[in-house]
């Protein structure tokens, strides 16, 4: 299962209702955050997000509503005396950003910080639980997309057996590992007393800040949730175009070649303080198409 | 007059009910940012600040907690297609810190940006309205005051006789200064006939951070408000001393000894929810104390 929180959802401009990008993907006991506006820090606080567990950052680009809320959260961690390393993954120039305004505070972070620098379509990164690909925009600047693959060998707890041992919570992910689960009595509860082979694996693509691209498509086919930028509404597509944005219409359209189960949209523009239209249109390409909600955590399972 | 609006209070670590430093000060037609902690561009859309009105901005220290919001305020000027000019006082490296960021965007700001490195006490600006200087505070990394002096020869606007003439709102500044309005039909409204004399000019100290040092009294002796940071309470004298901050009653003791007619606090600490005990240990000092609260404007009359 993926979990997906949205803590931003707007576009640059600043809007009294929504704040700039920035999403938290779990995956087991991985939490990544993907890009990390302005004040992510105070949606983490506001829609309880366990910021400490968060290991690797990947920002789209750097554009500010996408990263200015960065170095807030890293200065933070340091703050609280966090020592387990961070890693960011974004493309260049970020090192030079935060190391002059560590420089300028006069400190140095209490942990350990990795900056990996795209440069091109790759994976990212491999862990126990998940896969993370990434692949170009098309964006004024450098920006990249991201694709987060659920890894097809973690078992699924059995919701109607899990309930009879008395196995901590804490304990689920080695559960999803395999791993059978000995109790303090010494007592051996098996591992397929209480999972399922998950024959199903799932993924989740995120396309930040792009026009119109058919060119992604082969990066991000067949995916369970499609999340698409949606700056803009239909009659500004001129707009969209000259200001390397899309509509949501463009989005479903993306959403509809690529085969994917569900589109998000997001990415709204300042000046829409209500957001049903752009779901509105987006429907009337892809039907399953749904406007985000900051706060609001999807579930792909 | 001198407008104060408080738009954050609250030291470095983030807190669900507080923001980090901001504040507005506002005289006649002048409107300076103080300080400029992350999300303070939505307190201001929150504050109904005319943040576009804003033309210099002081910058305390770099510490993250005073200037994260700053890079998100000016590009936002510049989504806005500002051409008005921006004047920043700060200590050294903020240019650098921006022109990074700016580079990075691939962008340039719509409108100049002026970056005036404080190095001594000094009187920093003088407009119509106002004076401000400047003077070093004791902490970890270089960080100043602000004293704001309202200039005696403005003005005052009778509230009585305004009423009696249709003269535009846009048009008081002009009357502060000592202005006739000359109404569209040619008839002319004579200064005195609508103000008085401002026999008394009044002055706003801001202490941003800072351990407890006598050393700044003379630079806001006879303050009419004076703002101290209060980080901590009393029972944590030795925590204030060591992190370079104060407490409640190290500021009310300030305010005290420079004969300050107000004392403000604020930069509470993250782990208190309530503030009412800063307030109460300063007024064991200082009767005239009075915590901040955020989107709250005192006026200095």
């Amino acid at each position: 299962m993926i979990a997906l929180t949205i803590l931003g959802s707007n576009a640059a401009y600043p809007s009294l209702f929504r704040k700039p990008t920035a999403q938290i993907v779990s995956i087991s006991e991985d939490i990544f955050l993907i890009d990390c506006g302005e004040c992510t820090q105070w949606q983490m606080l506001q829609f309880k997000i366990r910021k400490n567990k968060i290991k690797h950052i990947f920002i789209s680009h750097l554009h500010g509503d996408h990263y200015f809320g960065l170095i807030g959260l890293l200065t933070s961690f340091s703050l609280h005396h966090r020592t387990d390393p961070i890693y960011i993954y974004a493309p260049p120039s970020l090192c030079a950003i935060i190391c002059c305004q560590i420089k300028a505070s006069n400190t140095n972070f209490s942990y350990s910080l990795f900056v990996y620098t795209i440069t091109n379509a790759t994976t990212l990164l491999e862990t126990n639980y998940t896969t993370i690909t990434c692949f170009p925009m098309d964006h004024k600047i450098p920006c990249w997309g991201f694709r987060f693959f659920e890894k097809k060998n973690s078992r699924k707890i059995n919701p109607d057996k899990i309930r009879t041992y008395n196995i901590p919570f804490s304990f689920y992910p080695n559960l999803q590992r395999g791993e059978d689960y000995r109790a303090t009595n010494g007592t051996i509860i098996k591992n397929e007393w209480v999972t399922l082979p998950n024959s199903s694996s799932h993924s989740y693509s995120f396309c930040g800040d792009t026009r119109y691209t058919e060119s992604i498509i082969p990066f991000v086919e067949h995916s369970d949730v499609l999340y698409h930028e949606s700056t803009y509404l239909h009659n500004e597509i001129t707009k969209a175009y000259n200001r390397y944005h899309s509509t949501a219409v463009q989005a479903a359209k993306i959403a509809q070649l690529s085969q994917s189960k569900k589109l998000l949209i997001g990415h709204f523009s300042n000046v829409f303080d209500q957001v049903d239209l752009f779901e509105t249109e987006a429907k009337t390409i892809f039907q399953n198409a749904e406007a985000v909600k900051e706060g609001t955590t999807y579930l792909i399972d």
